[in-house]
C-alpha cells in the first residue's frame, strides 16, 4: 500500500466512521500526520505477512479524553521519547510501527511515529475499529503481554509499566494518563512479526482510505451512504452491513466520567412510523435498540453519520435535531471468537444481553 | 556499626522518634526486618565515607497511606522486584541499600531489603527524620536525580518513572500508589558513592539506635524524657533540644486526605498556667505554636512522646486526654540551608511564618 499526503482526509473519514463514535477526532492527528510528513517524508506501508517472524513491533498511540488531545495534540518529541523509552526497557530495537486500533485520532498518530522514526508502518491494527480500553485488543486476546507499556507527556516525563495482566496495565496507566494532564503518548503491546500476523486484524488502513473514498465518491454521484454501504459489502470484515435506522436526535445525554464520554443518544424515526432508536456508548457505541429490542451490539461496529453527507459524527458532536443514520456493521471475525467476546463483548461493558452478530438481528 | 536483631527495638523506637508524628509505624517493619534477618542474617552496615566514590547507591522504601502500611506490609518479592527493576532499567548493578527517611518504618524496610538482597546498608539516610514526599529528602535538594524511579506491589505489578523534577515524580508516583492499593515499594535516587558523601545526613541509622537506648536506660531509672533530652544535647544534629510543652489532649482534628493524615492537636498545659499549644501536621508534625506563637517549625523536628514513658506518639494514634510532653529539636544543618529550605521549609507545606531555629526561639 502507498499513501500520499492528500490520502489523509479520506484515511481520517474513514478512520472517523470505523471509531464508531470513539477513538478521538482524526483531523488533529492529520494535521499531526501532515506536518511529520512535510519535515520527515512518507513511512514505507508494508503489510503484516511481509514482515521477518522475529522482526521488533509495537505500537503508539495517543491515550487520553478525546476532548483534551483535541488541544494538546503531540509535540513530536514525546513521541521520539516514547519508541526509545521501549527500546531501552525493551533492551530491542524496533523494526516497525503499528497502531493499536484504525478508529480516530489513532489511524494518524503511528503515521507521524512512523515519519518521525524512519521506521515503516504495518498495514494492520488490533480492532479494525475503536475500543476505549488498553486490553480490547486482539494482540491482547491472543496471547500478546501489554506491557512493557510506556507512556510520555509533552513535558518529557515518562512511565513505564509491567503488570501480568493488561486491564491491570490500563487501570493503571489510566489515572497516570490524568495525572499528566490527560493526554499521553503510549507504546505497548512489542510482539514479533510472527505475533503481529496470527493476532492483527489486517488491512485496517487500506479500508479506512477506501472508506473514505467511498464517502468521497458518494457525495460526488449525490449518495453517499449507499456508496458507502456497497463499498462495504466488498470488504472481508464489514460486508455484513445495513442501514438500521434513519432519525432525528430526540434526547441525548453525555457525561464526561471516568475519564470516558459515557451516555446515550435517542432518535425518532423521519418516516412518521413512530419508532425510536437508542444508542448507548463509553467513548464508542455499545448497543443499538429499537424500541427496546436490540438491533446491533458490541463488538459489532455501530456507526452514526450525516444522513445526506455519510459525514461520521463522533460522540462529541451529536446534537439534538440532528439527521443521522444508524449503520449496523460486522465486527472481524477474529473479535467475534468466544476468546475475544469475553474481552470486547457486552458483558465487558457491563451490557446484559448475549453478543447476537449483526447479520442475525 | 553493626546491628542485632535485639537491637531492632531500640532502632524503632528512636525511628518512631525522629518520624516527628509520621513514617509510618515501625512495629510493622521490624517484623518484616526481623523476619528477613532470620531467613538471610544481619546485613552488614556500612559508614558512607567507606563507599567507593564510583558505587552504585539506591534507596528502598515504603510508600503509601500509613494506615493500609500496617495491614499490608512487604510480601518479600515485591522488595527484591523493586531492586532488580532498578538495575535492569539503570543498566547499573546495586552495590548498597541506603534508607530514604530514618523516621518510622523506612528505618526498617531498608534492613530487610538489605539482609534478602545480600547487599550492605548505608548508615545514612536523605532526611534525618520523616517528611511526607518524595522531593522532600536532601538527595533531590543537592542535586540527585529522583528518578529512574521504581514502584512496585504484592502483585508484582511495576512501574519505572523518569522525570526532569522530584516533586513531578512525587505527583505521578502518589496516584499510581493509590491505584496499586495505597501501599507500595519504592526505590528510588540511584546515585554514586560520591553523591551519598556530600549529599546524605550521615550516621542516622546509628542516632535512632541511641535515641531507642537512652529511652530504654531512662525508664530504668525513672526519667526517661530527661535521659532522651540528655542523649539527644550530645548529638551532632539534634544538640538543640528542649521540651517545649508540658500538656494534655484537649482537641484533636485528623483527616486522612489527599493520601496524608492531615490535622492538629491541641493541648492545655498541666501547670494550671492556662496555656495551651497547638500542633499541625501533615504525616509529620509541622508547626508548634503556644498561644499563637511559633515555638517550633519544621524543617526542626516536633516529637511528642508519652509524659511518663517518653514514648513517642505517632500522629494515628494521638487521643483525647493523653498526657504528652512536646519536644522541639533541632534539624540536621544540611536541611536549615536556604536551598533545602526551599523544599522542606515552611513554605513548602503553605505555613506562612518563615523558618527560625529552634534555639532562637
Amino acid at each position: 500500500m502507498k499513501l500520499t499526503v492528500e490520502d489523509l482526509v479520506d484515511v481520517g473519514r474513514g478512520a472517523a466512521f470505523l471509531g464508531t463514535g470513539g477513538g478521538g477526532d482524526p483531523y488533529v492527528g492529520r494535521l499531526l500526520a501532515t506536518h511529520a510528513i512535510e519535515e520527515y517524508g512518507m513511512p514505507e506501508i508494508i503489510e503484516p505477512d511481509d514482515l521477518a517472524d522475529d522482526a521488533v513491533i509495537c505500537t503508539v498511540a495517543m491515550l487520553g479524553a478525546p476532548t483534551v488531545i483535541i488541544e494538546k495534540g503531540a509535540c513530536g518529541d514525546d513521541v521520539d521519547l516514547v519508541i526509545s523509552r521501549m527500546e531501552k526497557y525493551s533492551g530491542q530495537k524496533t523494526d516497525a510501527i503499528l497502531p493499536i486500533e484504525i478508529g480516530g485520532v489513532n489511524s494518524m498518530l503511528p503515521i507521524m511515529a512512523a515519519a518521525r522514526s524512519g521506521l515503516p508502518l504495518v498495514n494492520a491494527d488490533g480492532m479494525g475499529r475503536a475500543f476505549p480500553e488498553i486490553q480490547m485488543v486482539s494482540f491482547n486476546v491472543y496471547g500478546v503481554s501489554c506491557t512493557p507499556l510506556v507512556v510520555t507527556d509533552d513535558h518529557l516525563n515518562s512511565l513505564v509499566v509491567e503488570t501480568g495482566s493488561a486491564k491491570r496495565a490500563e487501570d493503571l496507566v489510566r489515572v497516570a494518563s490524568i495525572e499528566m494532564g490527560c493526554s499521553v503518548i503510549l507504546s505497548s503491546y512489542p510482539m514479533t512479526g510472527r505475533d503481529v500476523k496470527r493476532s492483527a486484524v489486517k488491512g485496517t488502513m487500506t479500508l479506512a482510505l477506501e472508506i473514505g473514498q467511498a464517502i468521497a465518491r458518494g457525495r460526488h454521484s449525490g449518495n453517499p451512504v449507499d456508496e458507502l454501504v456497497n463499498y462495504l459489502r466488498t470488504t472481508p470484515y464489514y460486508n455484513q452491513c445495513k442501514v438500521l435506522f434513519d432519525g432525528k436526535v430526540t434526547d441525548l445525554r453525555r457525561e464526561t466520567t471516568r475519564g470516558f464520554a459515557i451516555g446515550f443518544c435517542q432518535m425518532a424515526a423521519v418516516d412518521g412510523s413512530g419508532r425510536s432508536m437508542e444508542v448507548t456508548f463509553q467513548n464508542e457505541h455499545l448497543v443499538a435498540r429499537e424500541d427496546g429490542v436490540v438491533k446491533a451490539i458490541v463488538p459489532d461496529l455501530i456507526c452514526m453519520v450525516d444522513s445526506e453527507t455519510a459525514e461520521p459524527i463522533p460522540v462529541e458532536a451529536l446534537k439534538y435535531g440532528q439527521r443521522i443514520k444508524v449503520l449496523g456493521v460486522s465486527a472481524p471475525p477474529i473479535l467475534r471468537t468466544p476468546e475475544s467476546l469475553a474481552v470486547v463483548g457486552p458483558q465487558a461493558f457491563g451490557l446484559e444481553e448475549p453478543f447476537v452478530p449483526i447479520e442475525l438481528l
